[in-house]
């Protein structure tokens, strides 16, 4: 019975789940211009809006504290919350955070986590305003509220993408996954042998990559300065696939990108090879890069080909709700969210 | 080593934690008008000011699902955090709702928290937004944020009590605190014999402040209508004593109040009667009533005073940061946080 159960949460998946539970919600505030569904929700306070959004982290499933060290998950429990105000184009300004934990902690631990919050705060010009200090039976539990601001005709949704949009990214993708291998398979070594010290000097870069996210802030400041509005946007926490299809499923389209203009870097190439990983799981797949997808008009592709860290990778099709890779042989393939299969042609 | 560390968590208590982690908190943000320490903070829109809190509940510390019906919960995970919002004297408009949930859930059992949390936003006209899902490896965890507005001179502060002003409190006072005795008391019973059927026929009004808190709304479109702006607010959720040394310290003042004026229920007194408690431990100490302790200047007693379910309880007195009681015999008793102890006089 109780494996029924979970199966039907586990069929549903995350997103099914949420679409099931929230399905139907009505709309009674006026000042509610957008709810759930996108990066952030959106209020209209007039010219200006407000944008919200907030994430859970949970000891065991998000985070496993024998490798990340408080400091650090204080800081990406920022990030991964503002990063996505940075994804509806709009300047996060004030975040809650709120803290479950267990006996284990000392007051020393949670001092480090809230100075990594803090680090953030002050490197993304953010206010701590609010949260909520609570025990715990087991572990340790976060949940992080971002608001923001933009200007109404500023803010950017998933949903506005344009067949013969130009489909970017910025920064590379795939670190923070190879990042994660790398820690967990240090953490196995441990285990057996707890007098081993981890070897991380190769790996810094992707390890720093899944430890201490960034967000691409220098690059949207960029695509303003040259007047370039996104037409959609959204950050890519679950991996470049996901993220595309909800992209094609919020603006009703398809996308196709070239594998050869997928940026990957050295590190993540030669950290795959080494873990046998065929590159393009990472970079496909791989999530919590932090790294921003967006589309925009065919028009401003000059203007993005200048600005440095954006790789145009592909472009928005007709095809409605189909993300497809050509290979470098040539070969379609169909991404899907979770792992990704050969397509007929 | 543990317990060393475990205690000194303790030690700090939940507002000493607080406390000594955001100490050294920087405002970067013009529009943060009110950061931690109030029951809200406050952000600056213009002639609007939103006000934003959040809230944790976790399974065995904050709620019992052996008791707690999921529709309940979700219900009360709403309003605890609303409850917030309007004793900053503003409107609730918009939540988000976060939950992580072991594999013991069904995704009927979500659906009845959701129609909980659903219940409330109709009763109170408030969106749902945004929130997350996640899994969670024991348990279950609620994380709700409130977000509502006022205009920015209605916006009532913990800060606002000047010596003289009546402190006033909505409803009646520990009910929900003798109503989660009697869902303990039958926890134990059937914990001892699964085949009795619990009996909450005499209880029915404490255990539905228990379980299904209001806020009193009515009470504060009166005041509205009345013209009536409270100096200070609190929502009574840990207990009269301990808001009262809240506005006490936030308003540099003292406050006397009367036992006579107390507001409780015949329910909660037959109650008290029957577990052998003095009532006055549930009205004083008990929390989770959800009502709200205001001040106002002392002209407004006439208007206050025709308001039903007002009660006006004592006054505040310009002995910082003492909160007294004066029996009906005439003694004065300390109030504390956390017990009450008789003071010599």
């Amino acid at each position: 019975m109780s494996e029924e159960r979970l199966r039907s949460i586990e069929e549903l998946g995350e997103f099914g789940l949420i679409a099931h539970l929230t399905k139907d919600l009505e709309k009674r505030q006026e000042s509610t211009l957008k709810g759930v569904g996108d990066d952030a929700a959106v209020i209209d306070f007039g010219s200006q809006c407000q944008v919200v959004t907030t994430d859970m982290l949970v000891e065991g499933i998000h985070f496993d504290l024998m490798y990340t060290p408080l400091k650090h998950l204080g800081y990406k429990s920022v990030i991964v919350n503002i990063s996505d105000v940075y994804a509806m184009n709009a300047v996060p300004r004030q975040i809650t955070v709120s803290v479950a934990i267990s006996g284990k902690f000392s007051v020393e631990a949670l001092e480090q986590f809230y100075e990594g919050v803090k680090m953030a705060c002050q490197q993304y010009g953010v206010d701590m305003v609010g949260g909520d200090t609570s025990a715990s039976l087991t572990g340790l539990m976060i949940s992080v509220t971002a608001l923001g601001t933009a200007p109404k005709k500023e803010i950017v949704y998933r949903s506005g993408a344009k067949v013969n949009n130009l489909a970017c990214v910025t920064g590379d993708l795939g670190a923070a996954y190879m990042g994660l291998q790398v820690l967990e398979r240090e953490k196995k070594v441990f285990e057996e042998d707890s007098k081993t010290q981890p070897m991380l000097g190769d790996y810094e870069y992707v390890v720093g990559r899944f430890l201490k996210p960034e967000v691409r802030v220098e690059t949207l400041l960029k695509l303003r300065e040259l007047e370039v509005l996104p037409t959609s946007m959204i950050d890519i926490s679950d991996g470049l696939s996901s993220e595309l299809l909800h992209i094609c499923k919020e603006s009703d389209c398809g996308v196709v990108i070239y594998q050869e203009k997928l940026p990957i870097s050295m590190e993540v190439q030669l950290a795959a090879a080494e873990f046998r990983l065929e590159p393009l799981i990472p970079v496909l797949n791989g999530g919590e890069d932090y790294e921003l997808l967006f589309t925009v008009p065919l028009s401003a592709h000059d203007k993005v080909k200048s600005i440095p860290g954006i790789s145009i990778i592909g472009n928005i099709t007709e095809h409605k709700g189909t993300a497809i890779m050509m290979t470098e042989q040539g070969q379609a393939i169909a991404l899907q969210a979770q792992g990704w299969q050969a397509y007929s042609r």
